[in-house]
């Protein structure tokens, strides 16, 4: 490609309202253009990356024996109906109506479809297992889209879903597509980290999350030192040890004291003088199951997720404050677990407390040297709070650590959940009606794209892996002036593309810094540099992008040497190099 | 890909709803299922011939030049309200509000969107001329969606836009498309021809429609039987001598005839014992321009667009039965030129005509004898009908014939209609502002590989070409039980997938007759045979689909004879190979 006839609209400066690396970069090279908040379109240089990533997902997909499909981006609302997501999915689900009156939605995702397409041709267990993918168009109207790509409204998703007999052939296809993720994330370039996740409302049994670590990232990964335990800070467990020493302190008298205009947690501790430790927060919400308490040391949050699989319910929310004032008789920010009639959940961080702070169930007032068994019981202790840097490991008890990662992909194991509600059966080998068990796998592309960016760029722009990169090799001739120059350097692309380099070659009149710049902004791996002092000598430049390392070598050894760089470094990205 | 493991629901039956060929076919094959009106999913099957017609698209629009890009399905109304289009598109235009009340359409095509871009982007004559195309999915809301996925409502299409300093250059860039989709749709093995089209809702001043010549086709493509001229009927002009000879007969008495309970040209042709040929219809019009009237022979019919090139108007539809009313002081249906008091544009048919029968402007009651120039005057004669088989070709003279068509691709010359609308100016070479000038080019996907089949199959199922078929080859060893005979099936499957030869291996317990009917069903244009009295001998069978024609063969020369047949078949689709 001629980079006078590229449609490349680079920039010098970063556009006002990137707030990361990646969305940056995007932006300056020319890759994306917002169309509207949370919309974006792909130019040339953006869209060959693209296709490098779907290319990759689409060789790994096919390799675990996935078979590409195309599901309708348009769903009927009808479908929705019937697993109840129509009302559950609220207001990132784009609804719309045609010209019948009818109701459909842009889909966010495609289980209802793909059921109800399984409903319609599985009769028998002779036609499972199979795997169905497709890259596909999906939309979610993010409340606050942001950081260009990575959290955007319309996107392209590989969505794959798997249909097996039994959990045990779920389980199967479920780490089939884990280790097809492993294959493609490496592919990327990406370093990355599969966890356990909760599965949110695609729902299911398991979830793993592929998380690309980068200091940007929403999300944040708990992971072991020592052992090779890894989870989403939202479903990481807690290690909890059998004999938590209870501290060595007598039991005082309890006792009520006036906080007037205490509004947080740190404060409620300065003004008593004591750590945030020795602090207990009762939150009461509102579930299926009626309302209830959760309590909590000061210094530690509720994890709603966690209470909600305590308590077996689907819906858990914090109680307003009617139903708070209705229960502990005060205002906000002043429950507290002495008197209090409701039934309490208390974090096993609980168990060891001796002399704490609760709220005293009336308007500024706190109860200090509360205690446990003599004060209030609870109904039982369990793991309800979030993960912090510094606890302990669930399954090794080592520590844990924390990192911010950007979730690229994430695989579920549905189980029934969709079948049952979408009556998607098939008849086993002895003639019983069953519900087909299902698998779904995710990964976002241009999030995929964008978390490249974020692990590999400096301050002149991106540096793209080889696999992904938009052109293999950029050749620059610094004065296209010099005819001859200008012709080796034509002859030199033309003999990189016949081999499969891709190639862009700087055909235009700009002076040589301007060239430079472009070639690092569009992180191509590889420049081939034509100098008149070199080529006097019969001698040209390569640069790697990466590590700005560069050699000098004969012109006419440079086709061959190039086609052998390339190859090499992209056969390094494959998963069978990398053991 | 193993036949048991390929999800391939295929069916004896057709479908009650199909009423063409290939929507029958595309059924059977279990190469889509409607998901619900006008919407569609491709399974593995279908999508495997869309992604090879997809390939072909690419490699096509690559070589001439073009850019790939992705821009979104959503598009916000702000962009279409400055075109207008948010208001002329009407229904077609599926319409949407997001969580923020700002409204969307699903975009039913992009020029607004890409206007938007170039616009941004384009500053200089320098950075043209370029041409950006994508992949991509649309949605209009047919009223009706019918014959599968030939007229439905969500639908992938190839969508290019071109962007030129002036005319010339985009006379340039519309030809380079005008060949590039000959290559494609010669690459997809269609019988087609390109033709002079109208533009309709896209607007601009030239357009060529790619019409798939098929007996179901919703088009009626006028082509001469002497020279190259072809033309969508709807634009197909007229040709007309430059003395038309006037029968020889003297101007007889204008005479009143009462016509109770007539309605149509053919009943009052038979009433009055008369050819229809010696009718006039007057047809009454509101315009921008004021209320019209057209006159045509009896046997014709008015072409709106024509009359509107005419006229000069944008708009023009048949006047309401007030307006007609008003006008003629009779009910609809009793229109004629004698005494109306609007502009008359007569089609050049009524020059010759002498004595005819008109409307009496009174109801059930007509005029006999009634001449030109005598009775009434007409503002202007011109070629305001419709295209009839058996007139002269406007180029040589020459008979016209008709065909059907399916229109798989289209392209127009744009002009400066949007870049108008839109203010996407660039600066020349003298500094001056002007408007960029614009082409865009599109290719039906699913369509094309719906006329594909329309053109290619027979009563046992569809006949690819190689081109573009889901497998090249299928492989039936007819006794799954036979050991020897699947090892060497088994064989010559991963053989021929070694040397790229996509194979489809029939592996399944079935009668040989099932896999028969489904080889044949699915289109595949080879079949590898392998028989047990054949294979005792060594042999085995190669039949060609599209013949019938067997051949044996030794089975150790199979690979190389098959690999032969499949590249010698793929070069022969290659335009270069068709001169």
């Amino acid at each position: 490609m001629r980079f006078s006839q590229f449609f490349l609209p680079t920039l010098r400066e970063d556009p006002a309202e990137a707030e990361i690396v990646s969305h940056k970069m995007m932006f300056r090279t020319g890759m994306i253009r917002q169309v509207t908040s949370g919309i974006y379109a792909f130019l040339p240089l953006g869209w060959r990356v693209f296709k490098k990533v779907e290319n990759i997902i689409r060789e790994e997909m096919n390799r675990a024996g996935a078979q590409e499909v195309y599901l309708p981006a348009i769903q009927p609302a009808e479908l929705w109906q019937e697993t109840d997501r129509w009302q559950e999915y609220g207001k990132e689900l784009l609804r719309m109506t045609d010209r019948h009156d009818r109701q459909y939605c842009f889909g966010p995702t495609h289980e209802e479809v793909i059921t109800d397409l399984a409903r319609r041709e599985i009769r028998s267990y002779r036609q499972m297992p199979f795997n169905l993918y497709q890259i596909q168009i999906k939309f979610r109207d993010e409340i606050r889209p942001r950081f260009g790509v990575m959290r955007c409204r319309e996107f392209i998703m590989k969505d794959a879903y798997s249909f097996d007999v039994d959990e045990a052939g779920c389980d199967v296809s479920y780490w089939k597509m884990y280790d097809a993720y492993r294959r493609i994330f490496t592919r990327c370039g990406l370093i990355f980290r599969p966890v356990e996740a909760e599965s949110g409302l695609i729902g299911g049994s398991f979830s793993h999350e592929f998380m690309a670590l980068a200091s940007i990232g929403e999300e944040t990964v708990a992971s072991c030192t020592a052992c090779d335990y890894a989870a989403n800070v939202k479903k990481a467990e807690i290690f909890v040890s059998n004999d938590q020493p209870k501290r060595k302190e007598k039991n005082r008298r309890m006792q009520k004291v006036p906080t007037p205009d205490i509004k947080t947690i740190d404060a409620l501790a300065d003004f008593l003088d004591t750590p945030p430790q020795n602090l207990v927060k009762t939150l009461i919400f509102e579930s299926d199951k009626g309302v209830v308490a959760g309590l909590v040391r000061g210094d530690h949050d509720v994890n709603e997720i966690k209470l909600m699989t305590v308590l077996e319910t689907s819906r858990l929310e914090l109680a307003s404050d009617e139903v708070v004032e209705g229960i502990t008789h005060s205002p906000k920010g002043f429950a507290g677990p002495v008197g209090l009639k409701v039934p309490m959940i208390a974090d096993h961080a609980l168990e060891p407390m001796v002399n704490f702070v609760t709220g005293a169930n009336e308007k500024d007032a706190h109860l200090t040297n509360v205690n446990l068994n003599r004060d209030f019981h609870v109904d039982r202790f369990a793991d309800i709070r979030m993960a912090v840097e510094g606890d302990g490991c669930p399954r090794c008890g080592e520590l844990l650590r924390f990192d911010r990662g950007i979730e690229v992909g994430q695989v579920f194991k549905l189980g029934t959940k969709y079948s049952e509600a979408m009556k998607a059966t098939y008849l086993d080998d002895k003639g019983n009606e069953k519900h087909i068990v299902m698998g779904c796998y995710g990964i976002g592309l241009a999030r995929t794209i964008a978390a490249i960016i974020e692990q590999h760029h400096d301050e002149n722009g991106a540096i793209f892996p080889m696999s992904v990169a938009p052109f293999h090799v950029s050749i620059v001739p610094v004065n296209d002036q010099n005819r001859e120059l200008m012709q080796t350097a034509e002859r030199i692309s033309r003999g990189l593309q016949k081999e499969g380099v891709e190639v862009l070659f700087d055909d235009r009149s700009e002076r040589p810094g301007v060239k430079f710049k472009d070639a690092d902004l569009t992180g191509i791996p590889l420049r081939v540099t034509l100098g008149e002092k070199n080529f006097a000598k019969g001698l040209l430049e390569i640069r790697k992008r990466e590590t700005g390392q560069t050699s000098r070598m004969e012109i006419d050894e440079t086709v061959a040497t190039v086609v052998a760089m390339v190859q090499e470094t992209l056969r390094s990205y494959m998963p069978e190099r990398n053991g």
